[in-house]
Parts: C-alpha cells; sequence; structure tokens
C-alpha cells in the first residue's frame, strides 16, 4: 500500500453523516482511508475510498482521522454502526499517536494528551453547533406536525430557553405561521425575544401561561417541567423536549398524568443526514484549514 | 324519540374530521343524530349525540344533514369509514326529500333537486377551500421532511401553479428558510411571486431551470411533468405531486427514470382533522346562518 | 430626419417615471422620439434620444407612442410636468390617427377610437397593478415611520381592505414587527387573512376594535371612517389614507377631532420613481411583444 | 416644600425620550421632581410633575436621579437641550452626593465614586441596548426608503457586521422584501447568517461582492470601507453609516467620488422617541427592582 499522504483523510467509525461525509470527500478528490464502516454499501465502490483490513493501516494512511459525532456513547467503545468488529477505546487513543483527531464529544482529553494526540471537538466548534441548530429546529417542526392531529399553522406553541435552539425554532415555527411564545429568565433575552417579534414570556410568569400551549418544546437542560407545572398543561397538549440526559421534563409524572411527551435527540442525525454531512464537511475544512 | 328541532344536526358518514366535528357540535350545546359512524369510539358517550338504529330515523330528527367530504368516493355509496353498514346514495336522496344538505363534492345535483333537497357544497365555498389550502401547505412540508435526507432550509424548491396552495405553500416554504421559486404562466402570477418576494420562473423558462430542484412540488391539475421534462430533473430530487387524479406527473416514466414521486391527496384530513374540523365547523356555522 | 421605424418609440409627457423609463429604453438600444420633456435635463444629451420640435413629428417617427400615467389629471390637457407648451387631448388624439398608444387611465377610449387609434392602458394591466401595489405599500410603511414617534414595530396595526394593496402592506407590516389586523367584509377573505397568519377583523367587528389601534391604514374606496367611527379612533392614533378620491375618511370630521390623517396617493412615483419606471418598462416590453 | 420619597424620582436633563419617559412617570403615579427641562412645555401641567428652581433642589426630593443618555456631549456640561440653564459636570456630580444615579455613556466613574454616588449606566445595560436596536433599525430602513429612488423591496442590500443591530435590520430588511446579504468575519456569524438564511459573505469575499449591492449599511465601528473597497461600489448605491466616531466610511473619498453617504447616529431619539422612551422607562424599572 503506497500512500500519498498529500490529500488523504482517514475516517474511522461514525452514522450515516460520517457515510455521506465520505462520499463527500471522495467526491472532492480526497483518498479516504477507512476502518469501522465495513457495512456501509454506499461506499464500497467509490473510487478513492479504500477500507483497511486493520485500525492500524488506516490511521498509518493519514496525518487527520475523523472519528465518530460522538465518539462513544458508552465511554468504552468508539461509536461504530456500520463496522463489523468492535474498537475499544484505548486502542484507538494507542493507534492514534502523533496523528490529528477531529471528532465530537471527545471527552477522552487526558488520554489523547498523554499519547500526544491533538484534537478539535467538532461539538465544540460553535459554527458547527449553530449549523447543527438548523437540522435540530427543523426535526422538531416534523415531530410537532406528526405528532399532532391540529395544523401547527394558528397553534399556539412555547418554546423553553431562548439559546441557539430556541433563537432558529422560533423563527421556524412564526415562519410557518404559528403564534409563538418564548420563555426567557434574562431581561435580556426578553429584549431579544421582543425584538424579533414573539410573545415573550418570564420564567416568572411561566405558570401563569402553561395552561394556553398546543405545543410546548422545552431547550433549557434542567428540568423545568416538573410535576407542579406539569398540572398547568393541557390534557391535549403535547410536550417535545429537546434537553440532553437528564432531559428536562418529569416524565414519570407525565406519564401518570397522561400527557405525551416526545424526548426527541440526536434529531441532525436522524432528520438530514446529508445536511448535517454538508455541516461537518464546511467545519472539517475550516479545521484544516487552520492546521 | 321526542326532538327538539331548533337546534340539532344530522351527520351521516364521514371520516375523523366529521367525527371531530360532531364533538365540536355537541360541546357548542348542539343536539346530534348520526347514522353510519357506529364505530367511532369517541362519540360514543357524548351527551348530546344519538346514535339512530336507521338511515331514516337520524334524517328525520333534524332540517339540516351534515354528509362526508367528499360525499362518496365510487359515485355508488356513501363514504362511511366508521359505519357499520353501507348506505347507497338513492337511498341517502331517498331519505332527504324535503331536508337541507350539506357536504363535499356532492355531485349528484340533478337526483337531489329531482326529490326537493337544498344544498350547499362546502368544497364549493370559497372560504373552505382557503383554509383547507393551511393544513394542505402543512401536510406537504410534512412529507418534504420525512422523504428527504436534506433539511428543507435550505433547499431549492419550486411550487408549480400560483393559485390557493401555491400561496399559502410558497410561504411556508419561505418561512422555514427554503430557497422558494414559483412557477407560473400568467404575466399577473409572475408579479404576485415578485411582490411576494419569491424567485419567479415562467412556465417558458422551467426546462432550463428544472435541473437546480431538491423539491419539485406540483399544484397543477395537468400533466406538467411529462416524460421529457422528467429527463431534465436531478436525480435525487423528489416530487410532490398535489393534483388531483390524473395528477400532474406522468407516473410511469418516473419510474422508470428513478424518481422518487410522492401523490399527495386529502392531505387535510390526513395530517390535520382536527384543525380541519374546525374549519368545517366554521363554514357550516356560516352556512346556517345564511339559511 | 430619417427614420428607421424598426426599434423606435415615441414618448409624449409623463412624471420622472417616464423620463428614467426613457433612459432605460436609451439603454437597451431603443430611438426614443420625444416631445412635452423638454425641461428634463436627465435625457438632454442621451445618445439615441431625440426631443422633437413638434407634437406631430414625435408621434410620426415611431408606430408605437407612450403617454402620461395617467394620461390627464384634468380631462383636458395631457399630463406634462416637464414639458414647455401645453398638449390639449383633441390634439393628442387628432396627432395619434393610425398609431398605437401606450398610457395610464386613458378614459377617452372613444375618441380614440374613433380616430382609428389602437391602446393598451397600463393601469387596467393586472401585472403593472400588482408591481405598483409594491411600491405603493413600502410608501405607506415611510409614511407610518415618517408620521410617527413610535416605532412601527410593535404597534398596532390596521389595513383596511384586503385587496391587492392590502396584501402586500400587510405582508411588509408582518415583515417589520408591526401587529397587524387586516379588515374584510367576506368570509373568503377572512380565511386569507388568517392563512396568511395576520389577526382577521370582520367588518362586522370593526368598531368594537377601532380604539386599540397605533396606525390605521385604508385602501377601500368608500367612505368607511365615518364621524361615527372616528369616534372610536384612539386620539395619538394616525391614519393613513390610501383610497383615491374621495378617499375613505371623513376628512373634515377628523380635522374637528384633532386625528391626524395622511391622503397619500400617487406613492410609487413619489417614493420609488426608478423601480416604477422598471415596473412600466416590464409591462411596456410585453404589451410590444404581444402586438 | 414637604417631600414623599416613597415613590419620587428626580430628573436631570435629558432630551425629547426623557420628556416622555416623564409623562409616562407622571401617569404611573410616580411624584417627578425636574432640573433642567425648563422648555419642554409637555410636561409643564402634569400633575405629579414638580420643576424645581434649583438643581440642587431638585436632587435632594428624590433617592434616584435619572440624568441624560448620553450624559453629556461635551465631557463638560450635562446635556440639557430643554434646559434654560447650563449644568456643568462636577456641580452635578457634588450635588449628587449620596445618591443613586441613573444615565446613559455616563464616562465619570471616577469623580462619583469619589462623591459616594452610585450609579447605573443605561447604555450598558444589555436589555437596553437590544431594545434600542428595534429603533435604530426601523430608522435606518426609513432613511433607506428616504434617500432612495427605488423600493428596497427586491434591492440587493448589504448589512456589515451581524452584532445587534446587524440581527435586527436584516430580519426587517428581509421582512419587507430585500435581497438581504450580511457580512462578517467570524465563521461563526457566518452559521448564524445561514442559519436565519440570509446570503453570507465572509469579509474575505466582500470586495468581490461589493459591486452588487444598491444599499450598503454599515455597523461596524472601524474603517471598513476605504478608499480603496469604495472604488468597488456602484455609482448609484447609496452607503448608510451606523458606527459612532469616527465612522465606517472614509468620508473624504467617497465625497470625492460622488458617492452618497448618510452618517446616522442617535436614531432612536429622532425617529421613535416614544417607543425609545417607553424602553427606558421598563429598563428603569428592572433598575429600581434590583436597588
Amino acid at each position: 500500500m503506497v500512500i500519498d499522504m498529500e490529500k488523504s483523510i482517514t475516517v474511522v467509525g461514525g452514522d450515516l453523516r460520517i457515510v455521506k461525509l465520505i462520499e463527500m470527500l471522495d467526491s472532492d478528490g480526497y483518498k479516504v482511508y477507512t476502518y469501522g464502516l465495513e457495512n456501509s454499501e454506499e461506499i464500497l465502490n467509490l473510487e478513492r475510498v479504500e477500507m483497511c483490513p486493520t485500525l492500524e493501516e488506516a490511521i498509518a494512511a493519514s496525518k487527520v482521522v475523523v472519528g465518530p459525532i460522538p465518539l462513544s456513547s458508552d465511554r468504552r467503545r468508539l461509536s461504530t454502526p456500520f463496522g463489523r468488529n468492535n474498537v475499544e477505546l484505548p486502542d484507538f487513543v494507542e493507534a492514534l499517536k502523533g496523528k490529528y483527531l477531529i471528532a465530537g464529544n471527545i471527552g477522552i482529553k487526558e488520554e489523547l494528551e498523554a499519547n500526544e494526540v491533538q484534537f478539535t471537538d467538532l461539538l465544540k466548534r460553535e459554527e458547527f453547533s449553530v449549523l447543527n441548530t438548523i437540522a435540530t429546529a427543523e426535526g422538531t417542526l416534523q415531530i410537532a406536525m406528526e405528532e399532532t392531529q391540529r395544523t401547527v399553522h394558528g397553534s399556539n406553541v412555547i418554546v423553553m430557553g431562548f439559546g441557539r435552539i430556541g433563537k432558529v425554532l422560533a423563527k421556524m415555527l412564526d415562519g410557518i405561521g404559528a403564534k409563538v411564545y418564548c420563555e426567557a429568565r434574562k431581561d435580556e433575552d426578553i429584549s431579544w425575544i421582543k425584538a424579533y417579534g414573539y410573545n415573550p414570556v418570564h420564567l416568572n410568569d411561566l405558570n401563569a401561561n402553561l395552561n394556553k400551549f398546543d405545543i410546548i418544546i422545552n431547550t433549557i437542560p434542567f428540568q423545568i417541567l416538573d410535576e407542579e407545572r406539569l398540572d398547568l398543561v393541557k390534557k391535549e397538549a403535547i410536550i417535545i423536549d429537546l434537553a440532553s440526559n437528564p432531559g428536562g421534563v418529569d416524565r414519570k409524572a407525565a406519564r401518570e398524568k397522561g400527557l405525551k411527551v416526545i424526548w426527541a435527540l440526536s434529531l441532525p442525525a436522524k432528520v438530514a443526514p446529508l445536511t448535517s454531512a454538508e455541516f461537518i464537511k464546511e467545519t472539517l475544512y475550516h479545521v484544516l484549514e487552520e492546521l
């Protein structure tokens, strides 16, 4: 195996977005060495993609290694849904010595530094997080449409939390004709909500308003919809929780009250793998330029 | 059975929207007599709803009879998806003598007039068609989200035809961040498309532009996407056809070319039965006021 | 004077929009013969523009004659704000024999037909009226900004009448963050107002709502704001009347009550002569194609 | 003069916004003592407003003193456009001993602290700056409409800088139908521009795009439009500079090239004093709650 390191990238593991990314890298002229993606048919016959027999050969072939987003779901093994064999994290770190790793939610900083691996965590790149927000917001809208017997148009919808996702989601909801309310705690965010033309609901006034919403969307990483607040929610309302573990809803209490809660995580990979792959590529190229 | 005809309505047959309508009529204080809805559990225990044992008794109980939307799907029997027995159209007409019928796509004008039945076709009420458009547009958006691996945000989308559905759909697509193109044939519509801020594509320029769209939505009741035009469409594009029978796409040719076509009909009943029921109720009340 | 009639146009009279139109025609390669525009400096030195010494010579030079929009403001003389001499309408008709006239609000149909003059009234072309609406709506927005000490953003604004201007104006008002209410009389229009996501106000409910508006914009060619209704208007509100003579506001009563009324006519020529000229050109070319 | 300090506020100096603020405070039940506002007729006859004969008496009457926004325009005297006499800054500081000052752009921190005056600078409150942005953005739109012969609708407009003003301005421009481009330097901001659906222009690509804009709006406090870049601007374009002293445009070079530059400062006070006063009041009340 003779290797031109000039325009080559190694990709180890990853989900459908990474598969789509490889197709794009191939079409942009990159030589791509892979491992842990053996069961992905889309890339089998691509001209410039080479599936390597071992993890070590794949990593040795390039200076830059792209890993899964997130790197691992159990903190023990690499996330390789399309792989034939498991890859233990320590083996991965060992093989990476002297290389540059680009992945998401890396979380094993010390181990990498101890082994002289440089790295960039895509999920800590603001530019990537913002782009990802587009797919998360649109996926949330899709869920809202699928899970209700009403049109979102004309529905009373509250978005709790006015961070990245809240901002993009509120714009889309407004764009299809929902009556949009945004909850926030800080005066500054209340000002922004007014500036963008949505109806502001200060946290202090949340309880007094909860019973009017058909759709409640939470983005706050904190159990804001506790048992007491759930009592104030309309029976026919649906709650979409976008907050990562442990989520922002007391799910047990919600179940007992017969409320419909959808806990929606990792939407970009699910609803728009292709667009997500483009976002990854765009950010990856920015990182490569900075190296 | 003693009947107060003052505030009573009879409902015969109909889909989930009609079931929801009955719940609303009940809650607005109407006495509702039904037939052909025996399998609808939602309305079994409603206080003011009475399921009649025969078609004749149901119809006799009120001056106004609400029928299915559309009235029939095979021109022979009433549309009664929740009914236990079939209702032949001639029997229905016979029973209606002297009553007022409100339904959709009635289509048996002469038979009704011959039997002294007055009627209003909801689907010919512009106010109702416009409201229905909201649910159709939102359902189309939902399909576009479900059937693509991309976000609709940022996609190139063309809406062919700038009638009722085209107008509302273009607004929603724009509202979630799609790049919206609208096709029209008349200069007047091209002016409207400019006024609303979308990208106009005159029918004469359609072929030259077809290859740039990720999502193609047709509202024109005419086979505009024939074999020749389908040759110009991107392989990865999806086509959503909203035109009623026979549709606006040469489906056989599309299949041969491996293009993905979704023929989406009757969206309001499918994606938003509750909102649709509200639209029916609103229009029904307007009709009742005019009687 | 040797004349190539192939690509020549004659322009007689007109306001700043017509002057701008001439510049565009010149730059598109047309030979332009003019009369009644002697005081317009912009076109004095244009290569292909020839100011003719008499009305008759100007008209003789081309098959197609473009006239003012509107043709006349007093029904006696041509509208020639940039002209040195007056042009009486009968003389204009006389000179046009056998030619094709394109102008606005022509109004002397019989005289023209009697003299074998064919004509197209631009203001009766729906495509042109719709384009003009853009400038009218934007001009109205400008007035609303100039005449209030508040931001339009966040203000309660009602647009009375949901015709062409109402539709475009409501969209712009909504687009900058006003709280938009639209008044209409027909159920069909109320449906459209809902579909577009504005707050509908049926004419029957207008009086009950009038006191909440900061800005009231009328597009209805009928005195809808009579003395009784003006009594219901907030003292600090401003009223912008877009209805042509006699207008939609009882101006005498408004003055007595100390209400601020702006009667805004002919906005496209005033606020956006350049864009208006482009609209005229676009429509003119469509008319020429159809000849 | 017996003073109930409980619900009283002293106001010294300030422009029309402060006058409007006093009207609102009066109507909210505050006793208001003023100085330096003698020529403001609106507040002369208000029930709870008392114009004090001396600065000292006015300040002595309340715990909280509201000053001009900005406090001074020459760093020597208080800004008192409606006052009869000048107030030197040192005299003002002297009189404030032990009080709480709320004003804008205070800038004399050390002097105040030395004299035991506590203070809050409204212009450093993010909530206030965001609200102010609404009026700035709308004022900019008004200028764009007034200074061009085109509609902003359909025009190519670039907003340079995607901070607070850039965000709100881009939304409004998009809302009335402009073709909106936003310039930014950081990848993160480029992501936001995409998420909001505008056309991103990275600073690196600015020069290559400058010639296509009809309207150029600068919000960057740095001379970004230098002589070289001005050479790339269309002759008919207008430039609106919102950057405070020294501004973002080489005005001398612009003048020599015949380019139209509008340097627009302090828009909220000019275009929407009433709305601005409401923003001040809202923020003032938040500050009072925090005391």
